[in-house]
């Protein structure tokens, strides 16, 4: 990265690759405490969110490190140190999470072993295509390479977000009260969030200078790591809570009337 | 460490130490998390594992630091620093892990004490002889070393493989339904990771340059521990959920009908 940074833009993303190692840790904590909060049947949906945001954070944690060594300050700005910005621990990142994500949905929505099992594998190997491809784009700095391996990433981003708005709205028309609309939200929260990174991923392409396009790629991937990773996850819990109640399910209840 | 390394060789194996870190430690925290979800006599198994992907992260913690102290760049390669990457974190980790991993298996199989004691002896003594075997050979540049260490190990892990196969043939004969399948799976897993490690050990011995053969040997290594450690929990989980479920075991049962 030869790229010259304002000391406003390279705090930005500082401050916001900080905020977002202490955002994960906290969901993390949340998640993991909140288990016991919900039946029995939904409690593996909210470990599996603990442990999302648990890998996230360890990655920030990384990605800090590695963007403090990327920089030197220099004459009131900070100019590349000669160490790349390492963004493999994004896609390392993903490359776990991803899957991981879609095993919170499938754990919340309680679908069968079967239909859970085929939904998973179609799902995993169309977000390793996606990954694969999107990775070479990624470390590359020359427009035509990055646009061949977006519309290569394309393909399978689109065929996960098909398959799970398909798979969200029969869940959504199977319920009904707080878990129909919960259903609803969640599917805006993972459609809304998911949108961002092929369009961070083309702030180089689409004009914005090597400075500009660098944090817009930095912002734009925390942002949509926080709202697809964190609050997605709250989402997943209020999905979790509402169906425990639904369910009819209580911690012990026996023991408050006896 | 005399090797040369490419930037891309080098980054291999940077960026898999480093997810495999992260990935060792959320299957500690899901491990963890998840014992409670499994009937008591099913938990041990369950804690071990969080104990044995948890020892693992810690060396992977070590080895990356390691690995980053092992190289200098200099002339768009990485060169030996003077410092040896420490082979011997690896096998600390699977001097403890590997009884460890038995033991696991030995706790979800739900054999008789006088069973499981013979059993994680004969298996403990064997693997301390393949570790101690394997060592030597691995620290050793000299083909004709590590080829004598390596058929010395190989007596201690294929009667390790042999009683394991044997012993899980046993149990799957004994079960019916998901708990079965599971089984085979389990014994899948298992002889298809540990059959990565001597494969990997034979790297610099078959023809592989040394650089290439280094890289081989850190991918595959980081590789089988994933598969050994931390898929094979996420099978031993299921398998104990499996048994739950065959057991007629539910947390607070009366809470629902009360």
């Amino acid at each position: 990265m030869d790229t010259t940074l304002s000391v406003l833009q390279y705090d930005l993303v500082f401050n916001v690759l900080s905020l977002t190692i202490a955002a994960m840790f906290a969901a993390g904590l949340f998640f993991f405490g909140a288990r016991t909060q919900v039946a029995p049947k939904y409690r593996p949906a909210l470990l599996v969110s603990s442990v999302v945001v648990g890998i996230a954070g360890y990655h920030y944690y990384r990605m800090f490190e590695s963007w403090k060594e990327a920089f030197t300050f220099a004459d009131g700005a900070y100019v590349s140190s000669g160490v790349a910005f390492n963004e493999a621990y994004r896609y390392a990142d993903w490359l776990i999470t991803v899957p991981l994500l879609l095993v919170e949905l499938v754990a919340v929505l309680g679908l069968s072993r079967a239909k859970s099992s085929s939904l998973l594998t179609r799902l995993t190997i169309a977000s390793v295509l996606m990954l694969g491809f999107g990775y070479p784009g990624e470390i590359s700095s020359e427009a035509g390479t990055r646009w061949f391996w977006w519309v290569a990433a394309m393909i399978p981003f689109l065929y996960i977000l098909y398959v799970l708005f398909n798979e969200l709205g029969r869940a959504v028309e199977d319920q009904t009260g707080d878990v129909r609309s919960l259903l609803g939200r969640a599917r805006t929260v993972l459609i809304a969030s998911w949108w961002v990174y092929p369009v961070a991923f083309l702030a180089p392409m689409i004009g914005l200078s090597g400075a500009t396009a660098e944090v817009a790629i930095q912002v734009g991937y925390s942002i949509a790591d926080l709202t697809a990773k964190a609050l997605y996850g709250i989402v997943i819990y209020q999905l979790a809570r509402a169906k425990t109640e639904a369910d009819g399910w209580q911690e012990a209840p026996a023991a408050v009337t006896a």
